[in-house]
C-alpha cells in the first residue's frame, strides 16, 4: 500500500495534535475544578487525559502552560457574562456596574482560584509564549468589558473602568483564597472565637468591596499618572 | 566534675532553642528579602543559619512555619507604622487614612510579598499552631490599626476601618506580585505594545485603589451582613 499524500498526513497530524491539546486542557479544567488549582500536577493531568506524561511535553512544557490556557478561557467567559449582565444605556449607577462585575466573576470559581496564581506562580513557571498569549487575552477582554461598561454607564470613564476591572480581578483572586481555606484552617476560624472575623462569605464580601471601589473611583480623580496630578 | 543542676541545664537549653529559632527566622527574612519569598526553601534557610537541615525540624516543621513568623512580624510592623503616620484628632479625611495605610504598607516589601502567599500556600503547608499564631496576630494588629484610625477619623466607623485594612492587605499582596514579575515577563510588558498597560507602579497604584476603597466605604452603606440591608 502506498502511504497517503503529505498534505493529508499533515492535516491528520494537526487534527491529532489539536485533539490532544483539547483533551489535556479538559483534564486540567476538571481536576482544577474538583480539587483546586494548587494541587493539579502535570502527571495527574496526563493520567486523566489518558496520555503518557512523557508525551504531554510534545504539547505543553509544564502544568503552568496548560493552566494559563484556562486563565484565557476565564477572561473570555467573564467578559461574555458581563456583556449579558449590563444593558447599553442602563442607568449607569457605578453600584450596578460593580454588581455586574462582581456577580458574574463570583459565578466562575475556577477562574477566581486561578487569578491569584497567575502572577505568583504561573508566570514564573510557564514559557514566555504561553504567558504572552494569556496576557494578550486578558488585555483584549479588559477592553471588551470596558466597551460594555462605558456603553451602559457614562459615570465612569474608560480609564476608571479598566482600573476597576483589574482591581476586581486582583481582589477576587486574593479573597477567593482567604474564603476557601483547608478544612483544618476553616476549623480554626470556627472554633477559636478570636478568629471568627476571618471567615469570609466570598460573593457578599467581593460585591461590597467592588461597590466601594466603583463608588470611590467615580467620585474622585485620585491622580493616575495618565490622568493628572495626585490630589494634595 | 559533677553536671550542672537541672534548672540550670533547662535554662541553658531554652536559651539555646530561642537563639536557634531567632537565627532561622533571621535567615529566612534575609533570603526572602533578597530573592523573593517564593524561592526560599527550608534547606536554604538552614544553610544560611548554619544549622543542618535535619536539626531545623526540632524548631520548625516546614518553611511555611518559619515564613508565618515573618507574617506576624509584618503585621506588627505595619500597625506600628500606621500609628506613627496618623495623629489622633487629625482631620480624618478618608483619603488621608488611605494614604497612611497604603504608604506604610508599601514601605514593607517583604510583608507585601508574603501577603499573597498566606492563604494560597503558607496556610496549606504549616502546622495548625503556626497558622493560629499568625492569624491571631493579624486579628490583634487589625484591631490596633482600627484603634489608631478611629482616633484619627470619625468619618469611618470601626467596621468600615477593619474592612478597609483587610482589603488593603489583600490588594497589596495581589498587586505586589503583578508589579514584580520575573525579568522575562517584565521584558514582555516592555517590548509588546499590547501589554504595556500590564506594567504597574506598585506604590502609586496601591495608593489610588486604597483611596477609592476608603472613599467608597465612607459614602455608602453597602450592607455588610452585620450592618443592615443591601442597598437596592
Amino acid at each position: 500500500m502506498s502511504s497517503p499524500p503529505v498534505a493529508f498526513r499533515r492535516a491528520r497530524s494537526a487534527e491529532h495534535k489539536e485533539r490532544r491539546v483539547r483533551d489535556l486542557v479538559d483534564a486540567a479544567r476538571t481536576l482544577a475544578s474538583e480539587r483546586g488549582v494548587r494541587t493539579v500536577t502535570l502527571t495527574a493531568i496526563a493520567t486523566r487525559a489518558g496520555v503518557h506524561v512523557s508525551a504531554v511535553r510534545r504539547y505543553f512544557d509544564s502544568r503552568a502552560d496548560i493552566l494559563l490556557v484556562l486563565v484565557g478561557e476565564g477572561w473570555r467567559e467573564w467578559a461574555a457574562r458581563v456583556g449579558r449582565a449590563l444593558q447599553p444605556g442602563a442607568d449607569g449607577d457605578p453600584v450596578r456596574v460593580a454588581d455586574a462585575l462582581a456577580g458574574t466573576l463570583a459565578e466562575l470559581p475556577l477562574f477566581c482560584d486561578l487569578l491569584a496564581q497567575v502572577a505568583l506562580s504561573l508566570e514564573r513557571e510557564a514559557t514566555v509564549e504561553s504567558i504572552r498569549a494569556a496576557a494578550v487575552t486578558e488585555r483584549e477582554q479588559v477592553e471588551t468589558i470596558a466597551d460594555v461598561v462605558t456603553a451602559a454607564s457614562d459615570r465612569l470613564d474608560r480609564g476608571q473602568v479598566c482600573e476597576l476591572v483589574a482591581a476586581t480581578a486582583l481582589l477576587a483572586g486574593a479573597l477567593w483564597q482567604v474564603a476557601h481555606p483547608t478544612g483544618e484552617v476553616a476549623g480554626l476560624h470556627r472554633d477559636d472565637p478570636r478568629l471568627a472575623p476571618a471567615a469570609v462569605d466570598f460573593p457578599v464580601q467581593l460585591a461590597r468591596l467592588v461597590r466601594a471601589l466603583a463608588t470611590g473611583l467615580e467620585l474622585e480623580d485620585f491622580g493616575s499618572p495618565g490622568r493628572g496630578a495626585v490630589r494634595g
